[in-house]
C-alpha cells in the first residue's frame, strides 16, 4: 500500500470470527462477585434468575481465550461491522503534530455508538434461549437505541426504562427506541413497586439511573420469560466489545502499524474494554508495551479519585457487589453531558488492571471536552458523541505533546459513537453556558460513607 | 469474490477523478436558461455576479465529457468517501423477494446527506477565486449542514438563510451549523430589504425557501467579495454528485452486477442526477436498458403532475429562468415532512430527460413512505431520511412486484441521508398523527396560472 488511506475498512471475512476473552491472560483476575444475600461469592446459578444462562456462564468465565461468535450474531454484525480504522490526518495537519493519530469509528449505525456490538449478542442468547422478552434501562439513550435494534432485528419484545428527564429532555432518543418497537417507560413509573415506592415519596422526581435499573430488574424477574441485560460494567460486555480491538489488531498489521500509546473513555468500561483487550494481552505478555490511557470525565472521576473496593453495582443496592474502582453507588455525577459516563463504578476487569499499574488515567473537563469536539467535527467530518470526545481530548493532549518533544508516536483512540442526539449540549458549549464541575473531597467523601461493609 | 458482501467499500483511489457530465451525451440539450431582464438566453457573464466563475462555467458546459475534480476536493472527498455500495439481504429476506436489492448510501458523513458532494467543490472554487465568503439558503438544513461543513473546512465565512418555521423546530439542525461556524439567520430577516418588506406586509410570517432565497441572494450581491451558493437543480449541482453513480457503476462492476432498475428520490434532482448518470449515459448510448424512476412525494408531484415550461428557479423570480417540470414557483407545498422534496421544479436536464422518456416518474404519500423507512431501519441499522425513504419505498414495491412475478431483478437505490433530524416526523408516524395531502387540480391550477410567459 503506497500511502495509508483516511479510512481503512476490513472486509466482511475479517470480522473476528470469535471474541477474545482478556481475563484469560490476566496474570492475576479481578476479585469474585459478592451475592449480597449470601455474602459469597456469586455462583452462576445465582445469576440465571436476572441473565439468560449463556451470558451468566460468559460472565463467569475466566479461562476461555476465545469464545466464538454465534453465525447468528455475525449476521447482523455484517450489516454495520467491520468499522473503519481512520487516519486523522487532517486533524493532525491542524494540530501540527508529528504524531500519526488513528481512530476507531464505531458509530456508523442507527443506535449511533459501539453499544450495538453487545446489544446483538444479548439479544440473540435470549432468544435463543426462547425468551419472551428483555427489560433494560438508559440513561443517555445509546444503550436503550442499541438494544431497540437489536431485539427488534431478533423479533423480541423489549422494554426499556427511561430516566424520566432524559425521557423528557430528549424525545427523540425516545422516538428512535420506538420506532423500533421497543416499549418505553419514564422511569420511575407505576409499573412497578419500586417505581410506585418512589413515586409516593417524591411524585416530582426525574428519576435516576439506579432507580431504572431496580425497575427493570424487578420488571424483568416478575415477568415469565423475561431476563434483564445490562450494557457496560459487566465481564461479559467487554467480552462482546473485543470485536473493537480485534479488528483494529488486523488493521494495524495491514498498514504495518502498532499503537504506541491507545486512549478510550471510560463510564462503565466497555468501549475501553474492548478496543485496548488484543493490545492489553501484548502488554501483559511483554511482547510490546503500549500506553493505556483511560479517560474519565473531571465530574465523574471512579479511576483517579475512587476507592478500589466492593460496591454495588445500581445504586438501588440490588445487584451482586463486585470489587473495582468506585466512588460509592450512592454518588451523584453532576449532569455533566456526558451523561454515558456518569456512572460510579468501572469495570472490575479494567479496575484490576488499573489497580496492577497496567494502565492509566486521566481527567478532562467538560469545556476543553468540547473544544475538542468542535475541532475534530470540523476537520474529521464526524460530529462525535460528548462521550467519545473525552478520547478525543487526550489524543489531541498527547499529540500536542509530541509536537513540542517532536516525537512522532502512533496514538489509536476509540471514537465510540456520533453526537446527533447531543445537540442540546453543543449548544450550550457554542452559546458559553457551559461549566465545568469539580466534586470537591467532601463530595467524594459522602460517596465513600456509603459503601458497603465487606469482609 | 465468493459472495457479495453487505457493505462494499472501494479504495481510496477508486474515488472518481473527473466528475461525469451528462449533457454531453445527451442528443439533444436542455433549452436555456432565460436572463429575465433581456428575455434572453443568460450568458456566463450573465451568472458571475451571483456565482463564482468555474462555477458558472460549469454550469454552461455542455460538452465537456469529463471534467478533473481538484485535488483540493478529493483530498476532502477522502474524508467520508468512497460511500459504501449496500447489499440489502435482511430486507429482500423480509420481503421475501427474489430481487437483489442494492442501496448507495450516502449518509455517512456529519452533514448526513450526499449533499457535501456539491458543497465541498462549491465552497473550494469558491476559495480558489478568493472570495470572502458565501451566502446560501436551507430548508430542511441538509444543505445548509453539508455548506457549514465544506466552508469550515476550507476556512471560509457563511451565511445560512434558514427558513423561520424551521430554525424555530429544528433548533438542533441550526446548532450543528452553528457548530461549523456558520451564521445562521431566521428568514424573513432584518439583514436585507426583501427581509425587512416582508416583515413589514406580515410580522408573524414563518417565511419560505423563497424567501430565505431571496434573502441569500440580495446578501451575496450586496457583499463585497461574496457569492450565493445552491445545493440542488442546477447543472453544476448534478455535475458534481455524479461522483455518487461513478462509484456505483464501479462497484457494480466488481461485483458483475447491472443494475435493471435505478430509483432516486427526486426534488430538486440533485441526488438523483448524480446517481443514474453513467447508467443514463448507457441508455442512451443503447448499451443498456434499465428502468430509471424518479420518485415524488405525492404532495409535490412537479415530474407526474407538472408542466414542462419555462419556470423562475425561485419563488421570489429573481434568479433566471429555466425549463423544467414545475408546479409554479408560486405553488406552496404541503408540510410533507420531506422538506427536501418540497420544491416547485426539477432540474432542468432530468426534466429534459423525464420529456424524452428516457425516465419515469412515481408518486408516494408520506404514510407509506414512513411504513418503509421504519421496515427498512429495522432490517438495515440505518435511519433514512424521510426524502431517502420515497426511494426505499419505490425500491420495496418493486422487489414486491418481484415476488409477485417471480422475477429476480436487480434493484439499485441511493440511500441520500439519515434522519436523525426527523424525529419530530417519526414520531408522527409512529403514533399515527401523519396523514396524506395529495394537492387537487385546482390546487394545480393555481400554481400553473402563475407561470411566467415566455415567447
Amino acid at each position: 500500500m503506497s500511502k495509508i488511506p483516511h479510512r481503512l475498512y476490513l472486509s466482511e471475512d475479517q470480522i473476528p470470527k470469535q471474541w477474545y476473552n482478556l481475563r484469560a491472560d490476566m496474570p492475576e483476575q479481578p476479585d469474585p462477585m459478592i451475592n449480597p444475600a449470601t455474602m459469597k461469592p456469586a455462583t452462576v446459578e445465582d445469576l440465571y434468575p436476572v441473565f439468560c444462562k449463556e451470558l451468566a456462564r460468559q460472565e463467569m468465565d475466566s479461562t476461555t481465550r476465545y469464545i466464538d461468535i454465534p453465525e447468528g450474531i455475525r449476521e447482523m454484525y455484517k450489516i454495520y461491522r467491520p468499522s473503519p480504522l481512520c487516519r486523522a490526518y487532517n486533524l493532525e495537519k491542524a494540530l501540527q503534530t508529528p504524531a500519526k493519530i488513528y481512530y476507531k469509528f464505531e458509530g456508523n449505525n442507527t443506535s449511533g455508538s459501539h453499544k450495538l456490538n453487545s446489544a446483538i449478542a444479548q439479544a440473540y442468547y435470549a432468544k435463543e434461549q426462547g425468551l419472551k422478552g428483555l427489560t433494560t434501562e438508559t440513561g443517555a439513550g445509546q444503550w436503550g437505541t442499541a438494544l431497540s435494534e437489536a431485539c427488534s432485528y431478533f423479533g423480541l419484545p423489549l422494554t426499556v426504562y427511561m430516566v424520566k428527564v432524559s425521557y423528557q429532555q430528549k424525545p427523540f432518543r425516545k422516538s428512535v427506541m420506538q420506532t423500533f418497537g421497543a416499549e418505553v417507560i419514564a422511569s420511575p413509573s407505576d409499573t412497578t413497586e419500586a417505581g410506585r415506592r418512589i413515586l409516593a415519596e417524591n411524585p416530582e422526581t426525574g428519576g435516576s439511573l439506579g432507580c431504572a435499573i431496580s425497575e427493570a430488574v424487578e420488571k424483568a424477574v416478575s415477568t415469565e420469560g423475561y431476563r434483564y441485560v445490562l450494557g457496560s460494567v459487566l465481564n461479559q460486555v467487554l467480552l462482546h466489545q473485543s470485536v473493537i480491538g480485534l479488528e483494529c489488531e488486523t488493521a494495524m498489521e495491514m498498514l504495518g502499524e502498532y499503537p504506541d500509546i491507545i486512549i478510550g473513555c471510560a463510564g462503565g468500561g466497555s468501549n475501553l474494554g474492548g478496543l485496548i483487550a488484543p493490545f492489553m494481552r501484548d502488554k501483559l505478555s511483554g511482547r510490546h508495551n503500549p500506553r493505556i490511557i483511560a479517560v474519565e470525565p473531571a465530574s465523574c472521576p471512579s479511576l483517579t479519585r475512587g476507592r478500589y473496593a466492593y460496591d454495588f453495582c445500581d445504586t438501588g443496592r440490588i445487584t451482586p457487589m463486585a470489587r473495582m474502582y468506585t466512588l460509592g453507588c450512592g454518588f451523584i455525577p453532576s449532569s455533566n453531558h456526558a451523561g454515558g459516563l456518569r456512572y460510579h463504578g468501572m469495570s472490575p476487569i479494567l479496575s484490576k488492571l488499573y489497580h496492577d499499574k497496567q494502565m492509566e488515567a486521566v481527567t478532562v473537563e467538560q469545556t476543553r471536552v468540547f473544544e475538542a469536539a468542535v475541532e475534530f467535527a470540523k476537520r474529521e467530518t464526524i460530529l462525535p458523541a460528548p462521550e467519545s470526545a473525552h478520547a478525543i481530548r487526550a489524543a489531541m493532549d498527547e499529540a500536542i505533546r509530541c509536537r513540542e518533544s517532536g516525537e512522532s508516536k502512533t496514538i489509536l483512540f476509540g471514537l465510540t459513537g456520533t453526537g446527533y442526539f447531543d445537540m442540546t449540549a453543543y449548544s450550550s458549549y457554542i452559546e458559553g453556558r457551559m461549566s465545568d464541575y469539580i466534586p470537591t473531597d467532601a463530595d467524594l467523601q459522602r460517596g465513600f460513607d456509603g459503601l458497603p461493609k465487606v469482609d
